[in-house]
């Protein structure tokens, strides 16, 4: 971070009741109490970290209003209502400042096509490819390098991070945000055998993500086979994932990084899959399933499920499965001693 | 899909034999049975689904010449011999209209280094750049953002996608696809220790494309240490696929999303790689060998084998585990009860 | 490799200390003893591989200095001190040909802020941004299409491949290697539910790569939520790597392919983390921590420590636990026959 703010700038940001003690110089940082040194601001998140308030060099402190405690020499305590929500907000004035929204227009080194259309409240940083009949809508932010294909879309109020790829005809909805090196609109990986080679099936649908998609970085969104590749509005993408073509995700969903979805499978909303597990083709899984960490399905999940391990089974028994599959030793030594203790008493 | 056809050009291009009923406008995409409207073309590719087709609201239906039912009210019906054939040989004449090939040139905003060649048949999109001695062969499309290394070769017929790059010294056959941001001719990962410090070890070789080679979205293939890394005629690759240096794939072969192949690793002809499935290096694979997805591999396997798991097994034996694995909780109570059975017997 | 050496030239390169027959004509290439061709080089690196000299077709083979042994008809050998040593040295000279240091300054198409400062002595390659506040120090090489974002530090005697990001605020080492694709400083994936809503938390920190860090292709590293997301000096990731927001690397590490570290976990030094496994959230590994390929850690890992398997368990347990697993099969069988057994000896 590259921003100074004074005490009484900071006290002012974060919505502070009370300022108690004064730091030596302004706060250039945010650090966890252990980690703070006297150019840091830090916070009492959690009550059971108390303790570590008393050992902290941060300069200044966010904690309750009702915290019992006083600021060491050169430390000032910000008493506020909560100290989680004071520093979220904090960091939300941070990032605007930070992240100072680009000024609309379009940078002379883009090449936009003839064609398309650019709303004048958008960015287009330089260096953007611009296909034909594309459309890029209010307020939208492409920074440096993105290429949108022809005839894809970018809905209002995107930002879409250097080096994204929106390919031909993909459609991108309102207020999505997308990091870079994100491919939306790769081709489905369709091939069928045809006399011993391996031939190519056209994938001439398109990806849609849905109003508030995020999309991490250098995550792969493959187009339909025909009609559409689905994000449901509000899923949330991390890095590195892999979403094959025809797939649906619901709303809400939150997909961790390194996942991977096969063809034309189903989530419903608020599904929340965990990180490098992976989902066979042509599955169905409800609302509000739960896959844990790199989990691997193969079939269907009703609503509410939480799934876990290779080949997948209810979280319950596979941790059942986890303990006792290392008491093999044991299990093994215990029929051992049995049959022994069976053979003397035959003789 | 942005494209509109009347009911008579489809007609035309499915090479329908005969045509029953109408549909109320023109058709504007394609979709499953259950899932399509009134604008959209459907079929019947499996006659397990023909009860669908009452229930379908499509505004069009590819059917088997004899499907012994007639379309509704504002419905039509193109009798075709194989409904599957049909839709593939529309999709690809859909395909050829939606990805016209771009005209021959280069676009005034790519840097072509001057030792380059560039055949004048070649299409090079917006901010690609060519290095020195790079050659682009007849026919070839690259599309906006490619980055083209020095003494790379691209050869006839092949398509990148936008945002590809093609590193120093590597080969791509003809009619190779290539899909966003995939990167060809990265560093090999070879390191040694050295006095307690990490020292990189030279990767001098190249990769080697074969002819009809596809790669997906954002995969990684390594340049050889020296020599080359090679991808055999027809392999293909799907998205965010690693491949390391000095690899060697085989013809025809099929490697889904997230695979990794360690280095120095062969693969014959005709293998499938289950998605996120891990080889380890220095091993060898013989023809057709198959891997389901997930599977950690660490052994050589010969031809025709087919592994599954972690370490991987064969796959029969690999079933039976599971099976048994799941049974463990039984047979635990089993083997205590056993024992107490064998106690009360002593006594 | 398109470089042509005479006999002559190779003997000086690699310091052999004697030449023994002659080959053909030039060598273009090096390869393995079993694979090289009369135009290669090939070595004997290992005792055990002595018997594959006298079948190799190689056109020069670098063998120790005391090998009993003559070179074939056309075929050369050069004496050495240690083949191993000689190849490296050969390689590092060949490398410095094939990637000679481009030429210092700014390519006419690269777009540079006006407040960016580039070093004289750096190179910065055709369609390259380098924001706001940006530094390149000196002697580093962008090669095409970088992007560099605002406020961002690239550190002295770096080299970026092709089409890598440094985004904004974000910090690399001096003599950083990093390959194309690479995204560094991408969200860190924060989001907490508000009203069923899922909302972003702000990502307002950085990443810092510290001195000699190397990253491999299209490997994610996000910023930090606040403070820093960090990559001790020399340690090396290769391709497709996701290290997540607050994630802390110690120094000469190596993280394999496709490995993935979730938020604010921290590794000591030396660690080596095998292809595709994967680290939970939150956990403290100390130095010298090994995980095997495909591991899924979930737990805390003292010095030294070797895990393997999903969920992880120390390196020997699991290699005990997957025999026995390998036996359930007869241990089922042996369960019965003692309950036969058994029920027998009753009646």
């Amino acid at each position: 971070m590259s921003l100074t703010f004074t005490l009484t700038e900071l006290a002012s940001l974060a919505g502070a009741k009370a300022v108690e003690g004064t730091c030596a110089g302004p706060l250039t940082g945010i650090a966890a109490l252990a980690e703070a040194t006297p150019a840091d601001l830090s916070f009492l998140g959690n009550a059971k970290y108390a303790a570590a308030v008393a050992t902290s060099r941060a300069g200044a402190i966010l904690v309750p209003v009702a915290f019992a405690s006083q600021p060491a020499a050169g430390q000032a305590f910000l008493r506020v209502d909560n100290p989680s929500y004071a520093l979220a907000l904090l960091c939300s004035v941070l990032e605007a400042r930070l992240w100072p929204r680009p000024p609309a227009g379009v940078h002379a080194s883009a090449v936009v096509a003839g064609s398309a259309r650019v709303a004048s409240s958008a960015h287009v940083g330089p260096l953007c490819v611009i296909g034909e009949g594309a459309t890029v809508a209010a307020g939208s932010v492409l920074e440096a390098g993105c290429l949108i294909g022809a005839y894809a879309t970018v809905g209002g109020d995107c930002w879409l991070k250097p080096g994204v790829t929106i390919a031909d005809y993909c459609v991108v909805g309102a207020r999505c945000r997308i990091q870079s090196g994100a491919v939306i609109g790769s081709d489905g990986f369709g091939y069928e055998p045809v006399n011993g080679e391996i031939q190519r099936i056209p994938q001439i649908g398109n990806v849609v993500l849905e109003d508030d998609v995020e999309v991490g970085a250098n995550s792969t969104l493959d187009r339909a086979r025909f009609s559409q590749t689905v994000v449901g509005r509000g899923t949330k993408i991390d890095n590195l994932v892999q979403i094959a073509h025809n797939v649906r995700i619901g709303r809400q969903c939150l997909i961790t990084a390194q996942v991977g979805i096969a063809g034309s499978t189903t989530l419903g909303d608020h599904c929340v899959l965990g990180g490098q597990s992976g989902v066979a083709g042509h599955l169905t899984l409800g609302d509000r399933v739960k896959l844990g960490a790199q989990t691997g399905l193969f079939e269907d999940v009703p609503a509410d499920g939480f799934m876990n391990g290779t080949p997948a089974v209810p979280f319950g028994l596979e941790r059942r499965l986890v303990v006792l599959s290392r008491r093999l030793p044991e299990l093994f030594k215990k029929v051992d001693s049995l049959a022994a203790s069976l053979d003397s008493a035959k003789r």
